[in-house]
């Protein structure tokens, strides 16, 4: 932590910033400037709070300088993780698709959609049960029986699955029926339900909220990990921002700033990224080029009848056209598709 | 709902949107423009989901047209509703202020912070039993221990009580110990928590998420209302945006958007609206000048020793002076402190 | 300037950070920590880039320490400053209005504008002759014949005007018949444009632009103070979010940052600032309870047949009643209407 | 236009606006819903205001529908147009790069870098002489004589040259020695500088504003455009947004929007998009991979030395490697290198 005085404050009230810092046991490194003086404080092991100093007489501003999270950095562990989905892994130089419905509708709809995206060359299986939706009057998802459905399709096409969990309740089942537990991007900050996947014994796919920050991101991957549960994927999904051109901002610097401050993978989902079913495609060739580890992307086989977020979801077909021109792009970046 | 034609649309696309619009049992209203067609849809009682046409050929944009909020909007219940939070009326031509820690964090803590600010004039106490934090290193709030001391508070000075919940465990017991539950920024759109918060027989103080529209605002407390309590209020605490000089941009404008369109009354939190304890004054006099219901206001006795949100917690007798100056301000804008 | 050094940086690295800090002449503080080094810099008198040291090997972050305004900052002018326009004075305790339309119309239409402000009680009359619009096909001002609408109302009503200068040759014909230029929110960095306000001998309203910090505001107008202009007023008008219930969102919070931070005066906007004409007076009201030095805002005789912005003008009679809640509220706060 | 009246909006409120629009010599479409009724407007060439409508009685919305730009879109111009800067077409299947240091230096710097880059493949010389900076202690570029380094770099090595203009005064010199005319994001919204760029007989690289819309930056190109000038190439800089981890948040979706709405060509610039030099190599693929017509990179033969931007500057090594892979992406989406 860095304290930076007022240009006009005097000796004693740098005094006495440097002895409240003594007071909590650590040291003050005072340096006077030309205009103002800065105070250094070293040998906290972990979290001073600011408000200890920033209304201090003569104090200007309290500077943090060191990341709080430490399981999921790369600082405290260098090498890269691989997170195991089934019998899918996801980091190290393989590249991983999930792809599925927004929601789960029927058997047949997640019949025809696995037995597709499989032979298309995805890796997991997704589609939700339980649906957070902004209106109350909206579909919510099928609940257990949606589980029982994806985990049936499991068995059938050998597909691991992912799906969404909402609260405590649904994040059993989940836990219980599915290979890996997403928490949605409105969940980000849901601390309870963070330590509950920290504990449910599955990875987690953990989305990015729609306006955190990614020391924000990276400290709700802290919450699931300080609860023994190393296995956590991050997931980019476009942010708030003013343009309204996309349904949200998708974006893709946080793959390599992740990539150098987590040893966690990190994967895109362009769907709900853009919220626009023809800029899916485009948004899924620029993710794999930035180099994340895997890719999560709405197919429906038929899109225009779907019962939530149809327009944001590609077709079978325009699903194989991704797959091959994704592949392609891994080729070049280092990469090839698992 | 109005779908816009592509200037190159030709008459069968025309057509098949018509009888997609008819197949869905609503009724198409084509409007030949000099450069494009548009079609308005009349008919619908709810939601007909714009995917339906988003994707048909020769389809521009599909704009929406009508909230989809029913019981907290004003077009349903043109009267502005009194909620009662014990025996104080939030609403109407009366001022509300709640005050107290941002963390409960010992007897006397909320022993000399309840005196004081009942002697300003608050009508409530405020106290963090349950603390959503950003880091899983930070102090997480007292739990029953803090609701337990929050109740004495209560029968001692006389003050009804609020306090967050922040899963279903906490909010029954919320429920149990507080007059009024409040649901935080970070779980505006917690769904199951709203739900569930819709059926605890408290009023329910329901905060603006950092990057919730004003529409998903009211959409959250359509979702506690659909439950069957009608006893919201609202609450503006800031928002996320790239303004650097305060901890969240607070929106003061969102109080004259909600009244106009909600029955329900509107607090103004201008202590985590701003994050800094020198904002707190000059806000609260314009969160009090714009015509809000009411504020909530971190006072501690020591906030430099707060063990969370110290910074941005006036002292008890910077809340004397600015008691005064709100409540002189509310007269001026035809209201009075309750 | 503070750099802080990577966990693994090792004695080569951090040895090599400290020599180039003495090659820049300047003095490096080295604080070894429990986890990682920082090294703090004293010695600078203005701008040392952190390019040159961020890309250093070990080097994790380069956080600057000291805010890089003079001229404007209160730190280097404590008292508050007086910015006269004609003989109006603008900061101190007064309370100053600027009122009028979007833009000039006619002889009649300022004719009319200026009798009923004065009358209300505003100081300072607005007026845009030249128009930064979103199209080329938008009413674009009258230009010179603008201007000397408004020079004559001066005469006639006692009012001084203010009105905008888009380009140099704008400016010039702006400083030439008005009282104070105004550089809009859009050329806010448009440094050329501030470079010659800053020789053009007339004070200065510099609205913050629709994205800037106000760091950002505060080194513009250190642009205009270098040339030799020290009358400059600051002016909020609301800045860009994704919220979508007003065309800007006002950042009121903004006035006790810049009362902090400079010496010079700072208005509120809030007809741009909120875009909604229902807006303006509560808005108004919070702008003079939050403290600000005065306002400015858009009066129309008939803002339904006005040519640009017509939705956020308020009528005169709107402007009446509204004079007298803000005049009310001055006082409140410590200030009077001039 | 569309008006969406309020639910309580009765015959006689109906009846007026309708008149209102007939007065207006447009034709009103009357909508009656289950709610409420709904106003389509036709007739309209252009641009009625909004406000004429807005405020009138029963009114709670006026919707906008149709785009106001025309000679900039792909409605009115459907073919894809191609811009030639020298000899260098940008547009149709080719792929472009143009890179370069943030600012002209020196003879040797110049000579240096066009070396580098053209043989690494690239295709136009880019360089800052008149630089526009936040501060104004900071470097403000060579002027006029670096205009005649990059002229005279240009002779030597063959490779067209684009420069930024930052007033009338720049823009003319820039247009006589330079291939392609710069308008820079701060400047997206001069209109007079963009009416000056319609007319000074050179192609125009306009780059998005920090939060311009894409209405917003189609519509400055209009303002070229209008004046005669159609030789206009879009380009996507980055946006201000609440994340913190990059200097601006790179929003790739623009190109797919930009293609589908514009006839015109665009470009993606990661050095501004991202301000960081490790993450211009991902960001580079990631355009290219999404599609658009070339990149404008930021290449520096010393950059801990730079004097602006030396953070996201690549070094010449670093670019060659990224034209490699840069190449191999564009073959992926249908494209090849010029």
């Amino acid at each position: 932590m860095l304290i930076v005085m007022d240009m006009h404050a005097g000796p004693a009230e740098i005094e006495a910033v440097c002895n409240e810092i003594r007071a909590h046991g650590l040291i003050p490194h005072e340096m006077p400037g030309a205009q103002r003086t800065a105070i250094g404080i070293t040998g906290n092991k972990g979290s001073v709070e600011a408000a200890r100093f920033e209304s201090m007489r003569g104090v200007m501003r309290v500077i943090h300088v060191t990341a709080p999270y430490k399981l999921v950095s790369r600082e405290f562990h260098e090498d890269s993780s691989i997170v195991k989905v089934g019998n899918v892994p996801i980091g190290g130089t393989g590249f991983v698709v999930m792809a599925g419905p927004c929601a789960v509708e029927s058997v047949g709809q997640i019949d025809e959609v696995a037995e597709r995206i499989k032979k298309a060359g995805a890796h997991v299986l997704r589609g939700g049960a339980f649906k957070p939706r902004t209106s109350p009057y909206s579909f919510q998802g099928m609940g257990l029986e949606g589980l029982k459905i994806l985990a049936a399709a499991r068995e059938k096409h050998g597909l691991p699955i992912v799906t969404e969990a909402i609260d405590s309740e649904s994040l059993d089942q989940v836990a219980e029926y599915a290979d890996m537990v997403q928490i949605g991007a409105r969940n980000m900050q849901n601390f309870s339900l963070l330590k509950r996947a920290g504990r449910c014994g599955k990875p987690v796919l953990l989305k990015r909220g729609l306006s955190a920050t990614l020391d924000e991101l990276l400290m709700a991957g802290e919450y699931i990990a300080n609860e023994g549960n190393p296995n956590i994927v991050f997931c980019e999904r476009g942010v708030r921002t003013f343009a309204d051109h996309t349904r949200n901002t998708l974006d893709l610097s946080a793959v390599p700033f992740i990539q150098r401050m987590s040893h966690l993978p990190i994967l895109v989902d362009p769907s709900h990224g853009t919220g626009k079913r023809n800029k899916v495609p485009p948004l899924s060739c620029a993710a794999a080029a930035v180099g994340c580890d895997g890719l999560i992307i709405e197919v429906h086989p038929h899109p225009d009848a779907a019962m939530s977020d149809g327009p944001q979801s590609v077709t079978p077909d325009q699903f194989d056209d991704l797959m091959k021109r994704v592949a392609a792009i891994t080729t070049v970046v280092g990469r090839h598709m698992n």
